[in-house]
Parts: C-alpha cells; sequence; structure tokens
C-alpha cells in the first residue's frame, strides 16, 4: 500500500500577548505575532482608580512595541469607543504605523489626533465589514457585529497555522436600528472551516440570558413621549450611540419636536456621524441651543452628554444651575439613557438628588428601559462559541470575575479546561503545530497621564498624593548655622489639610516647641548633618502629632544651611 | 337651640426638626418637640463621601440640642443599626440625657460606649415593643416593625395636638424569622384614632412592589448548600443582621457543618445576640476558627465581615492572603449575603475580583436571591400610609431622589400637596392647631469626626487636602535679611506627589531659579515684606509650572528672616 503523503506542517509559531483590558476595565489592547510579523488589536485607553488620585488617563506601556517596531503592520481597530482607540494618539507618538479601521471609527479618531500634536502624518487606513487586509504571512478579515456604537467588527486573523478570531465588543441584535445583524454566517463558515484560537469579550458574562435590542429603548421612548408631552425631554446618553441619538431624533420627529445638542463630544459625534451618513437628521428639526427659548417646553428635545455624572459635563452643569442657556425645572423631564459605569454609581447619584431637589422629575435604567447594554450576555457568549467552534479558548475584555466567568461558559460548551487560557496583561501564549502553551512574559504595565505628563507619575508619587489627602502635610523649616551647631531661625511650622490653625493655635504652637526641643538635642549632640536633624524633627513630630491627635499627617523638614 | 360647646383646642405648638438623615444616607435624627418638652429620635453617624479625604466619620451638629439642654428628656433610638444610634457617644460627651431602646439596640449601644470616656455615666432605658415611655406632656410609644436587625420599632408620639408617628426603618416581612410580623393592628388602631403627622422612611421608595422575605434568603442557603456538599462556606454579611447570621448558622447545622466566626464586629455581636436571647446556637456548632484545620471543606461554613469590600475587614484579608487562619482556593466557597451600600461597589468588586483570580467560587445578590433589602418598597410605604392616614406626611431617611419619590407616593395616596412637607437639616416644621407650616431654621450641619478631633476639620482643610491629593506639593523656602534686601540661603525646593524628582531634574532645577528670579526681583523692588515675597515666588512658580507640566500644585512658599 502506498504511503499516505505526510502533510508538511507550518513551522512557525503564533505569540498572543494581551497589553491590556484583562483584570481592568478599559485600555484594551492585544498584539498577534506570527514569527516575523507582528499586528495590534485595538489600543484604548483605561481611566483611572480612586487610588490614583490626580491623574488623568491610563494608557499601556509600549516599550515591547517599541522594541519591535521593525515587525510591527498595524494597528487593527475593533470599533471606536475610547477603551479600545484612546491611546492611538499616545502610540502614534513614539511608532509611525498604519491604522486600519472602518470609516467612524477613523472618523472619531481623526477628531481626537487633532488634539495633538504627532511628529509625523498618521497613515490612516479605511476598510469595511467584509474586506481583508493582507499583513506578511498574515491576513486580518473585518466581521460585522452588533453593539453600542455604529461601524463595529470582529476581526479574523488568518496565519498558517489557522484562524485566529477575536471578536472585539459585541452582542446580538437581531433588530438592530441600522438593519444590519451581526454576521453570524460568516462566524459560521469560520467555525466549519476551523478557529484554531477564539479571543472572546467578558464583560457581560455573569449574566444569563440575552441582552435586549436596541430597539427596544425606542419603545421606551415613544412611551415616554407619549406621556409626557407638554414638558421639555432632556436626554442624557453616551455621544458614541449614535443609534440611541438617532431614535432619539426620530422620536423627537415624530411627536413634533424640535432638538437641540449640548455637549462638545456630542455634537463632535454627531457632526462626524451625519457626514459619513451613519445618523440621519430630517431637515429643520435640529436647532441651534440659543433658539430654544422661543419654543414650548413640549415642542423641544435636548440630547446631552454627562450621563455618568461627570461634572464638568452639560448635564451636571444644567443640574446645578450653571449652564448658559438652559434652567431645569418642574417643567422639565431628564432621561439618563445610560447605565452608571462601575464606580460612577455616586457622580450619577448626585445628579439624580440635585434635579429631584428642584422638582425635576427623572427615569433612569432602574425605572424604565431607557438603556440596553452593548455586550453580549451568556447565551450570545455561548452562541459565538458554538458557531465558531474554537480549539483554543481566551477569555479577554473584563475584570478578573468576568474573565472567570466567561471560561467558566466555555467549560460547560465542551471546551477541555486545559485548552481555556486566561491569560494576563504581558503574559505569552505561543501556539505551534504542536499546541499552545504559555511562554514568558513581556515588560507590560500602566502608564499614568497627568497633564502634559506621560510616565512622571509613578507609584512613589501617588502614594504621596494619597498620603497628603488622608491628614494633610506639616512643613518644618529651620536655619542653622552646621558649622557652629547653631540655630538661626525657626523652626517655623507651616501646615495644610491638617487641621483649623485658628482654632488649634495651643497644638501648633506645642508642635513648634516639640521640634525646637528635637532640633537643639540633635545640634548639641555634635558633628549633626541636614539629614540627621531633619530626622530628629520629623520623628519628634510624627510622634507628637499622633499622640495628640490619632492622625498622620506628611511631615515634611527643611533645614537651611547658612 | 343650645349652643354646642365650643372644644377647647390645645394652644400649644409642635416642632419637628431633622438635624440629619435628609439628602444624605445616614446620620439619621429628628428632634421632636411640643412646648417645653423635647424629645430626639435616633442619632446616627454617617460616612464620609469621597470628597471628604482623611475623614473617619460624620456626625450631627448638636448645637441646637446644646443650647435646650433643659428642655431635652431623652434620646429615643428605633434600632441598632450604626446610622441611627452611632453618634450616640458623641452627643453623650456633651449632653447626660437618658437613652430609650429595646434590649439588643441598648446592647450594642453598650459595646459602643466602651471605646469612649465619657463624664458621667450613661443612663441607659430598656424599653420593649408595646410599652410607652411619658415624657412631660408627650408620650412614647414603641411599636414592633420587620427590618435587617432584630428589636426595631417605630415610635407613636403622642402629643395634645395629636400622634406624630415616626416610622424608623421598616419592612413588611409576613415570614420573619422571629415569628413577628410588624404590629400592622396597632399602626392601624393609631390610624384609626387619627394620626397627625406622619414621617416615613424612604430609603427604598424608589423601587415599585413589596421587598422579599427575610425567609428566601433562607431557600437560597439550603439550596447553595445542597449543591456545594464537598466546598467549604464562608458567608460574609452584615454583622447586625442577627436573624441572617442565625439562618447561616441553623443551615450549617442541619447540613452537618460546623460553624466559625471571624472579623471583630461579627463576634460582638453574635454573643451579645446570644446572651439576650435574639440569637440561638444549637449547641456543639461553632468551633473556634483555630481549630477549622481539623474538619474538611465540607464541614465548615464561615462567618465573617468584608460584605461591603472594606480593606481592613477579615473577608478582604482572606481573599488577598492576608489572613492568619484562612487561605482560600479552589475548594471554597464565598457568599456575599449582602448589597452593596452606594459608593462600595468598587471596593466589592475588588473583593470577587481578587477571588476570580485565586479560582475560588463567589455566589453575590447578582446571580441569586442570597440578600433582601431590609426596607419597604412602594407597596409597603403605601400601606403604612393606608392603615395610619395620617394628616400631614414628611418623607425622611434618604437622599434627596428618595425624599421625592417618597412624596409622590404619598401625592397619588391622596395626601393633598399642601400636606406633604419634604424638610431639610435644620429646617422648623411648626404644627399646631390652626395647621402645618415652615417656620426657620436652627443651626445644623455635619461635623467630621478625624482620629481625636471632631470638628476641628473643615471645609478649608478639606479643600486643602483634595487639592495635595490632586497634584501634590511644592514647598519653596528662602532664607532673607529683609532689612538688607539680600537672600542668605535658597530658594530651596521640596516636591512631594508632584513628578518622580529623579527624573525630572531639569525641571526641578529651572523651577528653583524661577523663583530665585521672582525673589530677587521682589527684593530690588525694595520695602519687600514676607507676604510680598512669598506672593512673588508662589505666582511665579505656578504659572512657569502650569506652562511645563499642565498641573497645578500646591506651592507652598516660606520665607525664613534673619
Amino acid at each position: 500500500m502506498p504511503r499516505k503523503p505526510k502533510k508538511v506542517k507550518p513551522q512557525g509559531k503564533i505569540r498572543i500577548i494581551p497589553l491590556g483590558g484583562l483584570g481592568e476595565i478599559g485600555k484594551n489592547m492585544t498584539v498577534i505575532e506570527y514569527e516575523n510579523d507582528m499586528i495590534v488589536v485595538d489600543c484604548g485607553l483605561g481611566f483611572p482608580d480612586e487610588d490614583m488620585p490626580g491623574i488623568d488617563l491610563v494608557i499601556q506601556d509600549f516599550s515591547y512595541l517599541e522594541a519591535n517596531q521593525d515587525k510591527l503592520r498595524g494597528v487593527f481597530l475593533t470599533h471606536g469607543h475610547e477603551d479600545h482607540i484612546g491611546a492611538v494618539p499616545y502610540l502614534l507618538r513614539s511608532i509611525n504605523t498604519p491604522i486600519y479601521g472602518t470609516p467612524l471609527t477613523l472618523g472619531i479618531i481623526r477628531n481626537k489626533l487633532e488634539e495633538h500634536v504627532l511628529p509625523w502624518k498618521a497613515d490612516l487606513r479605511t476598510v469595511n465589514a467584509g474586506d481583508t487586509v493582507e499583513v506578511g504571512e498574515m491576513s486580518v478579515e473585518f466581521i460585522h457585529v452588533n453593539h453600542s456604537i455604529a461601524d463595529a467588527c470582529a476581526l479574523a486573523v488568518r496565519t498558517p497555522l489557522g484562524i485566529l478570531l477575536h471578536t472585539g465588543d459585541f452582542k446580538l441584535d437581531t433588530t438592530p436600528i441600522d438593519g444590519e445583524m451581526m454576521d453570524l454566517v460568516r462566524l459560521g463558515e469560520l467555525g466549519r472551516e476551523g478557529v484554531l484560537l477564539l479571543m472572546c469579550e467578558s464583560t457581560n458574562a455573569e449574566r444569563p440570558g440575552h441582552t435586549q435590542s436596541e430597539r427596544n429603548v425606542g419603545e421606551s421612548l415613544e412611551y415616554i413621549f407619549n406621556t409626557h408631552r407638554s414638558k421639555r425631554i432632556i436626554i442624557a446618553t453616551f455621544s458614541s450611540n449614535v443609534h440611541r441619538v438617532q431614535q432619539i431624533i426620530d422620536t423627537s420627529a415624530r411627536h413634533g419636536r424640535r432638538v437641540a445638542i449640548t455637549g462638545r463630544s456630542m455634537l463632535n459625534i454627531v457632526c462626524a456621524a451625519t457626514e459619513l451618513g451613519y445618523m440621519k437628521v430630517p431637515t429643520g428639526v435640529l436647532v441651534d441651543i440659543n433658539d430654544i427659548k422661543r419654543f414650548k417646553p413640549g415642542e423641544i428635545t435636548l440630547i446631552t452628554t454627562g450621563s455618568q455624572g461627570e461634572p464638568m459635563s452639560a448635564l451636571y452643569r444644567m443640574a446645578f444651575s450653571d449652564h448658559s442657556q438652559v434652567t431645569l425645572g418642574q417643567n422639565d423631564l431628564v432621561v439618563l439613557s445610560a447605565s452608571a459605569i462601575p464606580g460612577n454609581e455616586k457622580l450619577v447619584g448626585r445628579i439624580i438628588n440635585e434635579l429631584s431637589k428642584n422638582e425635576v422629575e427623572v427615569l433612569h435604567d432602574a425605572v424604565v428601559e431607557v438603556h440596553v447594554s452593548g455586550h453580549a450576555c451568556q447565551e450570545e457568549l455561548k452562541l459565538m462559541q458554538a458557531l465558531t467552534k474554537p480549539k483554543y479558548f481566551m477569555p479577554i475584555h473584563g475584570e478578573s470575575r468576568h474573565l472567570s466567568a466567561n471560561r467558566e461558559l466555555a467549560k460547560r460548551m465542551g471546551i477541555h479546561p486545559n485548552n481555556i487560557f486566561l491569560s494576563e496583561i504581558g503574559k505569552v501564549l505561543e501556539i505551534d503545530s504542536a499546541g499552545a502553551r504559555w511562554a514568558g512574559t513581556v515588560p507590560a504595565g500602566n502608564i499614568l497621564v497627568d497633564g502634559y505628563g506621560v510616565g512622571d507619575v509613578g507609584n512613589i508619587v501617588l502614594r504621596d498624593r494619597r498620603h497628603l489627602a488622608q491628614d494633610g502635610l506639616i512643613v518644618v523649616v529651620a536655619t542653622v548655622d552646621l558649622d557652629e551647631g547653631m540655630i538661626l531661625s525657626g523652626p517655623d511650622i507651616v501646615s495644610r489639610g491638617f487641621v483649623y490653625v485658628r482654632e488649634s493655635e495651643d497644638l501648633m504652637e506645642e508642635a513648634r516647641r516639640v521640634a525646637l526641643d528635637a532640633l537643639m538635642n540633635a545640634l548639641e549632640y555634635g558633628n549633626a548633618d541636614r539629614v540627621f536633624l531633619k530626622k530628629c524633627m520629623k520623628d519628634s513630630l510624627t510622634k507628637y502629632l499622633y499622640q495628640k491627635t490619632k492622625r498622620k499627617p506628611m511631615i515634611l523638614p527643611v533645614i537651611m544651611n547658612l
């Protein structure tokens, strides 16, 4: 019997490295390598935790990309949300690489890049769902999915070893506003062909059932508009939710209302989406916010930013009577068409409280279905797995609890636990023809952005900020002649954030005396240098103040030597 | 026809003054006066907002009570939760007045008082549901209600003008664990007699329907124990929820498990409740936490504090592998039998994430009914109104949104809007035979407790702490001879929480030069005093640093004069 010709297995290696988006919210980014070609999927930013005071943004550590620039073939964006594209301008500061994305995604990026100065012109390359981009030995196919922003895609990365499927963020909406359901057929075709690895988002993996259709929100809006004919309606939502804004505009038009738009990001996105044809505004419906006083309350809808309670947003300023064109009162209904992102609950609550105080009616998602999630719940996640039938599975995009829940789903779907890889930021998954395994780590982590500074605030600076916030600060200054061992002036004490000085004069005077004693003792000791003098003053004050107040302010001793 | 004898109307006035618990969470306290008699209902503490860094607790401004000590007849406690009793020790520091409460409430107070030094022995007077206490021209009747702590009461305050009903916190539980449903009959009798004013809690006034029975949690526990026979079960809950703890112990005993208790407050309350007979522990069930290693995982239940994610709690330490007796792993199930109090969502999430990372199974109230609220939902609130048929209505206990929602319920129940009084802290409602009306305000507000300090941290100190946290601090010090207009030493710059100094040496050196230039210019100006020199250095540094970094650290100039 003739021997069957042995099929030649590819010798190369795939490497999958998440640089963000695992065990945290936001900052999504995944590196995919096949031998000498490397691509990056998404490049989002993160928002600071409450233990990062003063920090504006969090981005990825790009050092691994910088070290491998010669292999990098481009960044592929799944959709235009901040946590998927927000760090692109920071990446482009040091690396000039093509950015691939659908028209709306790149439209939002273009807006964003105007605020940054880059050393080169950004190389933005528009693709559409269904398109495939060749990158060295790999190719990347964009596949249409539903999400809370238009023009979102999953990515099928074809390698000599097999297909890697990255879902991006997705949900299954059988009645989407733009008429196009997620491309289940294409996903099924890939599954039939054989998917080597499925990287699947995990945001709602703890939630059973299906995510509701965006169209449900439209039905709620219809009901709200019908039952509030004489009130002005103010709706706050995410500016990037183009379909939501479209539904609000359509409902308003049907009810004979004019629509005014307020909030910088809302205006930006409505303009971009309208220009690109993702939003259609009937003529005559939009009015300038300065003209709304010409209409009765029942003739006006306001669409605004601020659904997360952001203190600088248009809604916040309206609620706290700090908006130049809009004052809210009994004739107004405010609809919060969003849910609070974890951590923002109190901010959102603050707005609802202030509105309630001023007898403004408020509707939010706990009362009526004015918001639906953009992320797949358990049944949709299972459908994704059932269609794509992956050999290996990696949960991505979520906190640890979500990644774990997604792993449990995969187990229930019959994927062997050994074939499920719950990764970490910087951890390398290597796949070759022999199998898949962990293969070390690369540099990865959080880079903090504060004002113009990228990376100049680290753990020590943050620790100091938290310490300062906790109990404030005592500065103790003395001028001495070290050679003579003499105090020339001071010690003086200045405090901030510690106690009301006027009401605690005795305490502060006594503290000064404690510092003086410590300084004199230290000088008598002979041979004292600045470091020793500072330590003596600091230790004695720390002890004295804790004993008197049970507080530990930061104590900053300064010795001036003449 | 003989003239009907004219009924003599009482000439006195009732005054109702909330000193806390309105438009905020916690700090519940209401003053009730009739002429020369005054009582206080509840005396709770509040917890600091995120914009109060370093603050431990928030209590009421007691100055109105201090000014009217001669009229004060006592404090009447509705139940033993911190937000209703926590400020009692602080009140007793300055005012010696009787404290009335049910046995469990006073048992918890006694525990608490041991941590405080008072100028006199606290006068604690035990009452039971059904008892009435005479206080001058008023009397106070304790009426049994259901709540998430045993021994909770509403209070009926009888005055010559009519009955004032204060609900405390309540829910209607037709199948409570202690067998006693809220005393609907007594409430109905009072309603028939005529309630002048109903002060009704508002916590869940936004939620439709009924709050579930505590017994539902027992059924969920039964299910969980049945489906996790081989795992050790760790349950975190509020220590004060005596009935919840009882159910956990009973379920454990039925399943042949021993129970260990950890966390200081949990141990305290279990002891107090057992001593007073509110909790019954079958013999042989409790084991010391040091002995749990002698049992298999399936033979042990741990009851612990930390359901709010508190970083010092037993559960937190277990999750982060910092607990001396318990290390969690794959053989453990953690049940969070509580819901996150608003603002604690991220803390609770942090624990769930850490447990998930270590492959510990976690069940929480979003997944299975392991917690029910202790507060009445809309149908129960309506029932309270329907039974008591008050003439006047005042929503209490809740943020503004909850008070508003409770007001809307009252309107729907047919109370005339003019008879609904949505009060504020310190606002006086006056009722006499002619009607009810607002009558000015009394001093009221937040007193912040930080370490030993009560009230020595105020708005300016907090503002400084927030500023310090935001962008850190720059101290700039120079020693000068003001008479000669000469710089003797410096200016030196010290910074904390601003930037990594080592990586920003150029910036700091340049800043020093900016300060030096400013100081020299100011001295040349002639006649310069310290205030002027400090202002010059501060202004120039503020400008320079903002331009370079887009940050605004606190700048603290110090001039030492020789």
